[in-house]
C-alpha cells in the first residue's frame, strides 16, 4: 500500500520526542494502519544542530517552515513550535495548500480553534489535536469518540504538571510556595519565568479546548475565571487535612440550569476524591456524564514522548482519514448552537468556600467577619484554628455552606474594609464529591 | 444530509439504555455527527413488553432477529444478547449481509474475535466492539486510537466489578466472603450463580480483548492463567494493610523479553499505586506505554446506561466511517504476528509473592517451609503473624523475594506433603509498583 507522508515543523523537545516514535516504532505503526508513516520533512532554525534519526531514511532538512508547507510530497504537516504567531501562519498556509494539520499548540487551539477547524472543513482536510491537551492522556479522543454519545455534565482536570508538582511539594514538605518554586526551577520541573504554570494560564488554555469539545461551543480563555496558585500557603494544607481535603489547581467545567461556569483556580478537594490521589508532575481528567456517569483519566501531562505519542497517534488518525477519503465534516468546536452551554459569570457558581484570613490579634474579629458573612446570607459550617504559637500571624480558617460567589464576593468587599487584616481573606471553593 | 440506520437485537439492560440514549440524546449526536443515527428495527423475544421510546418513531418490532438482519434499511446491527451461541450467528449474518456491526459481547469477542474481525473486512464492513470491555470506560478506543502511537508494555486491569465490590466489602468490614456474596447477591450486584464473575471468568474474556488490541495478537481465553476470589479471607488484608498494600482481582498483561504473560488472579498491590483507589463497582485500567510512560483509565464497568454509551459512541464512529465510504481495513487483533508477544506460561512470571498459610499449631512450621522455599532458591523476605488470640487456624504469611511461579510451585508442591497444612497455601503475586 502507498504511504501516508509527514512533514515537522518545530524540533524542540516535542518534535524530536516524536521523531523518535516514528523512526524507533515505525514497524508497529505500520502494521497497525496497514501502511507506513513516512517522515519526508523537518524544520528548525537550528536544523543542521538536531540529532534526526537516520532510520527515517532522506529527509528534506530546512529552517524555512514554509518549504514544508509547500513540498508537494508531504500529506500532513505537524506543527510542533508553539506559540500563537508563526504558528498561526504554519497551519493556515498548510491547511491553504491542502494538507491536513496535526499540533500540540495548546495556545494556538485555545485562542483560535474554531477559525482553524473551519478552515480545515472548508478545505477538507483534516485536523488533529490530541497532543495540545494532557500531552500522555488521550482526553480528546475520548471526547470525541470514546464517550460520544453521552451528555457531559461536568468536567474537572489537574491539567498543569508544574502546578501539581509545586502544590505536593508544599503539602509534602510544609514549605513555602516560594521555595518550592526555586526548587522546582532548579530541577527544570518550572520555567525561569513560571507565570504562564504557576498563574493558571497554562491551565487556562487547556480547559478552553476540553470545554469546546465535550460541550461543543465556542469558548475561549477569557471566558475563564482564571486565578494561580502563589497564595496557597503550607497552612492551607494543614486545615485541609484537618477536615480530610487537600489542596489541587483545578480546571472545571461546569453545566448549571442558566449555563457554563468556567473556572481554573486552587480548589479544596476531598481526599476521597480519585482526583485527590493525583500527586507530582501528572495530570487528570474527570468527566461526569448524563449517561455514562464518573470516568477518570490520568497519565503524563508533557514530556518528549508522551506528547509525541499523542502526535503521532493523531498522525496515524489523519493519515487513516486521508487514506479513505473522509476530511473533517463537522467542528467538533461549534456544534450547531443550542444555547444550553452558553459560558456565564463565575458569580453563578454555587459551592461551599474555604475562606483563610490572616489578621492582627484583635477582639472582635471572628464576630465582624461573620456578620458580614450574614449580611450576604451565608451561613457558616466550622471556624477552624490550628494551636496559636506555631504562627506569628494567626491564620484561621471558616468554611462557608453553600452559596454563590457573587454573595461570597460581596462578603469579601466588605471585609476589604475590616483594619485588621493582613492581606485580603483567600477563599477556595471546597469539592466534596467530584 | 441522510441519516444511518440502526437496527437493535436484543433488549436486555444494556439494549434498553442504548434506545434511551439514542432517543433522549438525539439532537446532540445528530448535531455532533452532522447527520442523524435512526433506529428502524427493535428485536427481542419478549418485545412486545419492551418500552420502545415514542421519539424514537416509527420502528419495526420483531422476535425474529433474521428479519434485523435481513432488513435492507437497515446500515448497522448492534448485537446485545450476550452469550455466544446466537449471538455469533446474528453478527455472521449481519456481516454477510454487509452490514455493519457494533456488539457489546465480551465472550463472543474473546473466543471468536479474530474471525469476526476477518469477516468484517472481508466484506468490507465495519466493527464496534467498545462496549464488550469495562462498559463505562472508553479503553478500546483508547488503545486502538488514542495511544495508537505507543507501544504497550504492560496493562493491568480491574475488570470485574462484581469482585471488586466484593473485596472492597470484605475489606471494609472484615466480613468472610460467603456471607459478602450473599449480601451482594441480596442487592442485585451478584449473579444467582455467581461462578463467571467470582472465579475470574468474565475478567478472563474481557482481558483476552484487551491484551488482543494492546499487543495485535491472538489471544484466547484458554492463554490466561486464571483464579477467582473465593479463597481471599478477611485476614488478607489485614496482613496486606500491615505492609500498606491491599488486594484486587487483577488482570493482568505483561510483555517479558520471552513474550506476553498473562493472568486473572487476586493480587496484592501497593496503595501507593493509583489501582488501589479502585473501590466498589468500578472498573480500571492500567497502560504502561514505552513511549507514554504510564496512564490509567477509571470508569463504570457496566450498567444500562454507561454500556449504553460506549454502544452508542460506537454506533457514531461506525456510521461516520459508514458515510465516509471507509471500512476497517486492518484487524486490531491480530496485526502481521511479529512473534514478540506470544503468550507464554505464567510458569515465567517473576514476582515476590505473598504466602498465606492455615496450620495446626506444631513446633518446626517455620523451619519446615522455609526449608522448601529455600530448596527451590526462594528467599524470604518477612514472615508476619497477627496476634495468635483472634485466629483459631493460625493463619501467617510468608512475603517472598522475586522469585519465578516455576519456582514457587514447586515449592508450594513441595509444602503441600507436610502434615501441618489444613489447606493448601493461598498464594499471590506482589505489585509494588505499576
Amino acid at each position: 500500500m502507498q504511504q501516508v507522508n509527514v512533514g515537522i515543523v518545530g524540533l524542540g523537545t516535542v518534535g524530536l520526542g516524536t521523531l523518535t516514535i516514528l523512526a524507533e516504532n515505525a514497524e508497529q505503526i505500520a502494521t497497525k494502519l496497514g501502511f507506513s508513516l513516512c517522515v519526508k520533512a523537518v524544520c528548525s532554525r537550528t536544523v543542521d544542530t538536531k540529532p534526526i534519526p537516520a532510520a527515517l531514511g532522506p529527509v528534506q532538512k530546512t529552517t524555512d517552515w514554509r518549504e514544508v508547507v509547500a513540498n508537494p510530497d508531504v500529506d500532513v504537516v505537524a506543527e510542533l513550535i508553539g506559540g500563537s504567531h508563526v504558528a498561526r501562519e504554519v497551519v493556515d498556509a498548510a491547511i491553504r495548500n491542502g494538507k491536513s494539520v496535526v499540533t500540540a499548540n495548546k495556545e494556538l487551539m485555545a485562542l483560535y480553534g474554531s477559525e482553524i477547524w473551519d478552515n480545515a472543513i472548508g478545505q477538507g482536510v483534516n485536523l488533529g489535536i490530541e497532543a495540545s491537551v494532557a500531552g500522555g492522556i488521550p482526553i480528546l479522543a475520548v471526547l470525541r469518540e470514546g464517550i460520544a454519545g453521552d451528555r457531559v455534565t461536568a468536567l474537572f482536570g489537574i491539567l498543569n504538571g508544574t502546578c501539581n508538582y509545586i502544590l505536593t511539594e508544599i503539602e509534602k514538605h510544609n514549605t513555602p510556595f516560594d521555595m518550592v518554586l526555586m526548587e522546582a526551577q532548579r530541577l527544570g520541573y518550572a520555567e525561569a519565568d513560571p507565570t504562564m504554570d504557576v498563574d493558571g494560564f497554562d491551565a487556562r488554555s487547556k480547559l478552553a479546548i476540553l470545554a469546546a469539545l465535550a460541550f461543543g461551543e465556542r469558548i475561549t480563555p477569557s471566558d475563564i475565571y482564571t486565578e494561580g496558585i502563589r497564595r496557597v500557603m503550607p497552612v492551607d494544607f494543614l486545615y485541609a487535612h484537618q477536615m480530610d481535603y487537600t489542596v489541587r489547581l483545578i480546571a472545571a467545567a461546569r453545566q448549571t440550569p442558566s449555563g457554563l461556569i468556567l473556572s481554573v483556580r486552587p480548589s479544596l478537594i476531598a481526599n476521597s476524591t480519585i482526583l485527590a490521589s493525583v500527586r507530582g508532575p501528572y495530570n487528570a481528567v474527570w468527566v461526569r456524564g448524563q449517561y455514562g456517569q464518573d470516568t477518570f483519566y490520568y497519565g503524563r501531562g508533557a514530556g518528549a514522548q508522551p506528547t509525541g505519542v499523542a502526535v503521532v497517534s493523531d498522525l496515524m488518525r489523519v493519515a487513516r482519514e486521508i487514506r479513505s477519503g473522509s476530511p473533517a465534516r463537522v467542528s467538533p468546536f461549534a456544534h450547531e448552537r443550542l444555547g444550553e452551554y452558553e459560558p456565564i459569570s463565575i458569580e453563578r457558581l454555587k459551592s461551599p468556600y474555604y475562606l483563610r484570613f490572616r489578621v492582627e490579634d484583635k477582639p472582635g474579629i471572628i464576630a465582624r467577619l461573620a456578620a458580614a458573612l450574614a449580611a450576604q446570607g451565608i451561613s457558616i459550617d466550622a471556624v477552624l484554628q490550628l494551636p496559636e504559637e506555631n504562627w506569628r500571624d494567626l491564620p484561621f480558617v471558616i468554611t462557608t455552606q453553600p452559596t454563590t460567589e457573587e454573595s461570597l464576593r460581596a462578603a469579601l468587599k466588605e471585609m476589604s474594609t475590616h483594619d485588621y487584616l493582613i492581606e485580603a481573606p483567600f477563599a477556595m471553593p471546597m469539592e466534596a464529591r467530584l
